[in-house]
């Protein structure tokens, strides 16, 4: 049987219904349905339906989903079930603040590499990691065997670091540098752009 | 006549269009079809044409979209023609790493304030701003008028800062803390929330 394709905006939702429902069951919540779940993200209750039917039935009519189990099969679906390795590349503000940011714990990522190619920042210590060189980054990266990178280096710089990763056999570029960015096809990329979140809020404001 | 209500989940794709349609004109490009913008964005030519036809008829069929009268409206529609002024609260990394952020430059935002409540950080110079007590800050948002915030602060001051924030008439914020905030209902909150983009491209990892 062909493996069924999921239009990725389906897939792009399946991550805020996995954080809304971590939020539920921190508050000790331990069922839930697509109306309750639909009104905290935002997005319709049959959409919602639509969306989790594409990988199973996960809930039923009238009783809805039961929490932990819609979260393990998501976790599942979006292979977070385990920690991923990510390596940061740019140790100015914005990779110190990822490298220690506490958002990653739990969801399935574990920053274990900071490169940088400033001499001055290259040796220093964030928390528990050490900064290292970036013309060292292709091979240290290849040899961990580290798929997913996050890259906060200048706007002029990062194509040539892109490049790079993609060399090293990074797979998942999650892009902080106002720039957009090519990459080779079976390499995703994902930005992480303030604008557009602003954006997206500018439009109900007058 | 009722004004329409635009489903959110359109809403929220507008200013990805708006960041792809700005790179082809960066590129020398004067117009685009829903094909190519599609392939741009990750999404179909049939979605895109939907959602732009809730707002108006900005293309022809066969000739396609005028790149530059594209982005105006879109502008238009995402109330981003002027240029708003923004709030940060917090000013460790992440704070700083937004307030010399390269990339709200014409995209319609300007960071006009930073605050922190720790003295060590107050009366900081970070670029041409200087960090303000957060003692003081609903008192000086409110004076500015300003409606967005980007929130920076800790998890565990997040809420707090935000109730602060909805006190001094801020009507959309954008939360980098790692964790759930309640606001009430006429306030946007939109998080920025790395864990979500990487989950969104570990699906497709092995």
């Amino acid at each position: 049987m062909a493996m069924k394709v999921i239009p990725d905006i389906i897939v792009s939702r399946l991550p805020i219904y996995l954080r809304a429902l971590r939020h539920m069951q921190e508050q000790g919540q331990q069922t839930t349905n697509s109306q309750e779940l639909g009104e905290q993200v935002g997005i319709s209750a049959a959409q919602i339906r639509k969306d989790l039917s594409q990988f199973g039935e996960f809930g039923k009519q009238g009783t809805g989903y039961r929490i932990a189990f819609l979260i393990d099969k998501l976790r599942e679906i979006l292979h977070v079930r385990n920690v991923w390795d990510v390596a940061i590349v740019g140790a100015g503000d914005m990779g110190h603040a990822l490298a220690r940011y506490q958002g990653f714990i739990n969801r399935g990522f574990h920053v274990t590499m900071v490169f940088d190619n400033d001499p001055a920042k290259i040796g220093q210590v964030i928390g528990s990691l050490t900064v290292l060189d970036a013309n060292k980054m292709v091979e240290t990266i290849r040899e961990a065997g580290i798929q997913i990178a996050m890259l906060t280096v200048p706007a002029a710089a990062a194509q040539g670091v892109a490049d790079k990763l993609v060399e090293a056999g990074v797979k998942a570029i999650l892009n902080y540098a106002p720039i957009s960015l090519n990459v080779p096809e079976g390499v995703r990329l994902q930005y992480l752009d303030p604008s557009i979140g602003l954006q997206r809020m500018t439009y109900y404001l007058e």
